[in-house]
């Protein structure tokens, strides 16, 4: 039986893709937790510069399996809690993974399959790609923080036509609304995604989680919350070896070499 | 006399209007409390789906009455609180409605009028419209959420530009911003806005007031209370009759039929 | 010597110009230490309508001095903390001046530069300008609000790219993203960012003050804290001489003087 989720490597670059061919890269118990898993993995091991999020065959994800969830109203609500959790489980370390994630998105990504590339730190692309807030079509609503990465980037106008109407939006729409890096011609958002992140995989590792987190916080946080953390962390990279190497590599006019300070940390 | 407040139904769908024509739509006491009152019975009238707000006479509000606001400097600071929170109740009403509230506007939507167009849930106007935080103008500053809603989709810098100045934005204008949902030529906007909001009548009702919440509260909160409150949403959408009908509908590959439900709980 | 900061008056209008014109005007604790002044003593002074904020020699600001920020890490954390206090005194006191402050940006914004004019309540910007998040390329982290500001009018996407890569964005392009009020040729944002600072000087300036203050809480306020925040400005504004000359001005068709009432209040 072939595996939920297939791994490879390309460089400093880890490819982690959706493997449920069949049902349109569907999502399952089994698929948050072995995402999940290959995040904390990716985490500890300093080979790995950026991750790429992707999925077989021409989706990138279909969202819940409906034939499964038609089941959950026979659980009690604390069991369909626990079931929502392995989701939002998923969601959260993408957010916490110190390394940066990129999605890459061909086809569709509909319901909680827009969450998950939503919830990525950057986001590649297919013109044609097709993302949908599909939950009220079928009488539920969202979940896998849908909501709230929208809301980082379209009005609260559009915000609820898209959730009220599941009205899809093209890769080309998501771009134009600001949400897309790198926008592409059907069938090279894997490649582009994975040259993004080898790009990205060369940079200072310590500073750019900081970085990460810094974004993160900076869409929510008042703006006092967010100086202060901007401080705490700026305070430490005035110490750290990558800021030693960059500021030397910057004044005698020659490239940084990060790379170099990861494996020696090993 | 004419009613502050003219309101018909065309279908599932309740149109609010403004009927203060002599004055451009200026608010009122009296208008303030016929809104909240007509919002809060059409959360109980399960036959209404969605609602329009305009106005009468080819303008949407042209905030408030200044010969009005001239005489509350003669009254206490507390006097003149109580007149605002008519206001402030209503904006409230607006957004605790359980059904999705769509502006049409045509002509000025000034002040006040600009605050209530931009409270509803999804905005039609016309090319022409005209959008003002005029305050300024008069030496005011603005009220009833003008600079909350704004703040969802313009930059702080073209926020302040807009409340310092009391520049106006054109109907045009203000889709290329992000916060028009359908944007039609001059004398369109409340047949646009009845359709859009026929269309979202038929939508799943008891999921559709969850979504409403969702979309709210998803431009402020943090992600980790907005993935709570999802969770709490579709846990419970998981047991509802709307997504029994959704998703046997969509696994039969019929439309789902909604609206009996509503009926049904009559 | 020639001053760290040069100041002149045009009409109600204070120019604070960064002089460091040897170093790209890179930044420095005197710079900081004076603008914070010059930016306090504005507050009191009535003649001063608004504040423009550029500088000398066709560039706003190339960020810190790696050569001073290189010595920072023979620093005790605490030492370092005091001196990044030093940009963040500077960033609180344009946000916290009740005088409306214009950035007016040519050539380099960088680093810490990019901060102080994103801190700014609007923004002129030549085309050709280049702001830039620069910390990453030296193993840094971004400080004096870069993340806070940038997240108030780009995707979490966008940022990420920005803060990850240190790509450089034209005045061109933050205009598209809609942080810049007025986009000029290069070598016209000086006088541009004159003009609407005069225009805007003859305000009301208590009104003005407190909208500048809903400007910024509204970018992250609940809308119940804004709503509350706008009814008690409001309420106080019905009673001022300012609303007494604007409407009294309005009803018989003409110009309000405000400026007058400055005058006398001093």
């Amino acid at each position: 039986m072939s595996p939920v989720l297939v791994t490879r490597r390309e460089g400093a670059v880890l490819v982690l893709s959706n493997n449920n061919v069949a049902a349109r890269n569907a999502l399952s118990l089994a698929f948050y937790a072995a995402v999940t898993d290959a995040l904390r993995d990716a985490a500890c091991d300093a080979s790995v510069g950026a991750i790429v999020l992707t999925g077989e065959g021409g989706h990138f994800c279909s969202g819940g399996d409906l034939r499964q969830l038609a089941k959950r109203r026979d659980l009690s609500v604390q069991e369909r809690r626990v079931r929502l959790e392995g989701l939002h489980d998923l969601i959260r370390a993408v957010r916490d993974c110190p390394k940066p994630v990129i999605a890459a998105v061909e086809g569709a990504a509909a319901g909680a399959g827009l969450s998950l590339a939503m919830a990525c730190d950057m986001l590649v692309a297919a013109k044609d790609a097709k993302f949908t807030v599909a939950y009220v079509k079928v009488g539920l609503t969202p979940d896998g923080g849908a909501t709230a990465f929208l809301a980082e980037f379209v009005s609260r106008q559009v915000l609820t036509e898209l959730c009220l109407t599941g009205a899809a939006l093209s890769g080309e729409r998501m771009h134009a609304l600001g949400a897309v890096n790198r926008l592409v011609e059907s069938g090279h958002a894997l490649s582009t995604a994975i040259e993004l992140a080898a790009e990205i995989s060369t940079g200072p590792q310590h500073a750019m989680s900081r970085i990460k987190t810094l974004c993160h916080q900076a869409m929510r946080n008042s703006l006092g919350d967010q100086l202060e953390l901007e401080a705490q962390f700026m305070v430490e990279a005035m110490g750290t070896d990558e800021s030693k190497e960059g500021i030397e590599a910057f004044l005698s006019k020659r490239s940084p070499n990060y790379t170099q300070l990861r494996q020696a940390s090993e």
